[in-house]
């Protein structure tokens, strides 16, 4: 081990950074064979140095002063793992300033300052590894990057929320409702406190907006594209995709025709047979399709300890030994000309709606559809109480996001039907 | 593009052949900038240049005379894809012997010839990449080498025969015999004319070697472990496995424990919730358990022009990203002590028998698997004439591999059961 020893200065000591240095524990000898070079440790900074974390650390390494890494020369590479925009920018920011490579698991960071971020990496010649930040400890992005280099990406569908899948795979199994479930998830810390971010779909979208300009060679923001979560999900709706041959997933969504670029985020009915109805309970899974390639899937755990660390350490290992080749993430030039707008989307829906049992209700319904270009594939109605309201389910073909949109306004104003039209988009 | 050109020599203008120079017809722009040089298809050599393969190609870069590749001082790489072992070799390493890097698809030779390459690759300071050698188009063996990189291995489970698995989905799916699909399948292009080579397993056993390598640091020959085809699994092997909420899938396997090494590849019976359950038809899907990710499997097209094109292309790319760092393909140091025989093996079993159906029959074979120490876990009889043959089904809690072969030895060699004893391990 003639070369250089590298050394490694973790800022955030939380789950996942316990996860990192219990990686270095269990690993650092595969770690130096891999690269041939002592690969240190130096430093580990938090707010909190006192709580127990429960893996080994020495606690002369640890530090208050995010200073003690930043100034210090000696150190090459610096991982950031305390989340959230500031101070995280500032401290990535300042590493890259000072020379020094950066890996981070931030996608919410990554998804808000992408251009900033990658124009400091450039302009300081260093590198920055986010392999974390999509799909936990799934290989995802080095091999969208670089295994699939070969081919013009034409479609990226990913189930990348862990708590999102969970919930909506308990419902199927269980026919528990999403309340409960998620009531169960918070209980068994698949789920936040406040679980906002993941059952809304932001989380899943800050990620897409990564696998987007990886795919695409696009930076979308959040606000433009549609990004829909599970809430409006009932029991009701999983059990008549059951029928259909479907479950509900919430899907991640960007594909390319004729260069326009369509990115979503929201439930979708997926056929039991596609390969993403497999992936199930906190579980990710990604399928790409290339133009050469066609469909690949890389699965596996989207988030936790381990398997986040695993990507941040794979990432500090790759960093090592291509340290002085240049990089680009993406490829350099898109042939995206136009990001669609959710009005042009087109697809199949589900509709849920409640009715009044009673002779034309479905003729007037019928007559909305119609008269907005949807045809109808399949209908069905639970029940038949002549005078009471009872819910009805349909597919319908193909149809316009605009025109389903209208429709659903149009019929939500019939006063034989009650409440909202749910929909959700097939895939 | 102020980098210097790179020029590539194609030998083998076969189906993978043709499938490379369409990706070059594809997407050279993208490869380009990819890697910010122009990259020249410069050369490709068939002993058949005449033959149209329907795929758009320069008439003056078509030769008979591989020297026009080997003796090239401007080819900076060069791509096997003849198969077979002679004269790839002699091309792989008169190549390497002139500085040129090799791409190949050859998994024969690879896991035949490993260490001859791969000291030849050092010796000459030349990269290899042969990603396209174990599941065609899916990006694999650069995410189990690289993105896994801070992973102890601890077991690879991969259905890596795209002909294999169609056959079995088929015989699943539309209740046929084996030989009726496999009949259809060569009418479809599927299976080859001679197909011995898919359905015994020893395409199987090559990737399985390969694997082995990356992620276990040890290279074993073919003739060291068990390798066991799908030929003898019939239908009614199969309807049973639905019953017990399985199917059958021939499986390679290496699993680590205790420093020991199993490496295996034979039918294997697998839960139908297990994500491997959902690679069907054509498709290859790898499972690879690491000791910090956990689990995570890559999926798609295990073979074809284009699937297979895309992984050779990719590892072009790649080379030229990385021509200048060093590489190794696995841990550098195995952990392995020992590699297993298959006696040793442990595992749960599925046993199909035919007997006469009179009263004792069942209490001389339980006594056999009882003096071997088998436990039985589930029993079927499939239909009840007394005096007849019957086909009876069991599943045994685990045991060992060597008092399972003793135990089928003696149940043959009762004259009220007929034929062989077919057994399937359970994963």
């Amino acid at each position: 081990m003639a070369n250089k020893e590298i050394n490694v200065g973790l800022i955030g000591f939380g789950t996942i950074g316990s996860g990192v240095v219990e990686t270095f524990n269990l690993n650092q000898p595969l770690i130096e064979d891999k690269v041939q070079r002592k690969v240190n440790l130096k430093k580990v900074v938090d707010l909190d140095i006192e709580t127990d974390r429960g893996v080994k650390i020495d606690p002369k390494i640890l530090s208050t002063d995010v200073n003690e890494i930043l100034d210090d020369p000696d150190i090459d590479i610096v991982i950031e793992l305390i989340g959230g925009y500031q101070p995280a920018l500032k401290f990535i920011l300042t590493a890259m300033s000072k020379g020094k490579h950066v890996v981070t698991a931030n996608k919410a960071l990554l998804a808000k300052h992408w251009e900033e971020i990658m124009e400091a990496a450039e302009k300081n010649q260093v590198r920055i590894g986010f392999e974390a930040s999509v799909g936990g400890g799934i290989p995802l992005l080095k091999p969208l990057n670089e295994s699939l280099a070969a081919n013009k990406i034409e479609a990226i569908y990913g189930i990348i929320n862990g708590t999102a899948n969970y919930i909506l795979t308990k419902m199927a199994d269980e026919q528990q409702d999403f309340e409960e479930v998620l009531k169960e998830a918070q209980e068994k810390g698949y789920a936040e406190a406040d679980p906002t971010f993941d059952i809304k779909g932001h989380d899943t979208a800050q990620k897409l907006i990564i696998l987007t300009k990886l795919g695409f060679g696009v930076y979308v923001k959040q606000e433009k594209f549609h990004v829909e979560g599970i809430t409006r999900i009932t029991l009701d709706d999983i059990e008549y995709a059951k029928e259909l041959g479907c479950c509900i997933k919430l899907l991640a969504i960007s594909t390319i025709k004729d260069e326009e670029l369509e990115v979503r985020v929201h439930p979708t009915m997926v056929d039991e047979k596609h390969l993403l109805a497999s992936v199930n309970d906190v579980f990710n899974g990604v399928y790409i399709i290339g133009d050469v390639v066609g469909p690949v899937l890389m699965y596996g755990a989207g988030a936790g300890m381990m398997p986040t660390a695993s990507a941040v350490v794979g990432d500090i290992i790759d960093i090592i030994e291509e340290m002085d080749s240049p990089i680009t993430y993406g490829p350099p030039q898109t042939r995206v000309t136009k990001i669609k707008g959710m009005d042009e989307v087109e697809s199949k829906y589900y509709l849920r709606l409640t009715v009044i049992d009673k002779p034309g209700v479905l003729h007037s319904i019928s007559g909305i559809l119609s008269y907005l270009n949807i045809s109808v594939d399949s209908f069905s109605q639970k029940g038949h109480q002549k005078g009471e309201f009872v819910p009805i389910f349909m597919v319908t073909h193909q149809a316009t996001e605009k025109n389903i949109q209208e429709a659903v306004k149009l019929i939500e104003k019939l006063d034989t039907v009650k409440g909202e039209v749910v929909f959700i988009r097939l895939l």
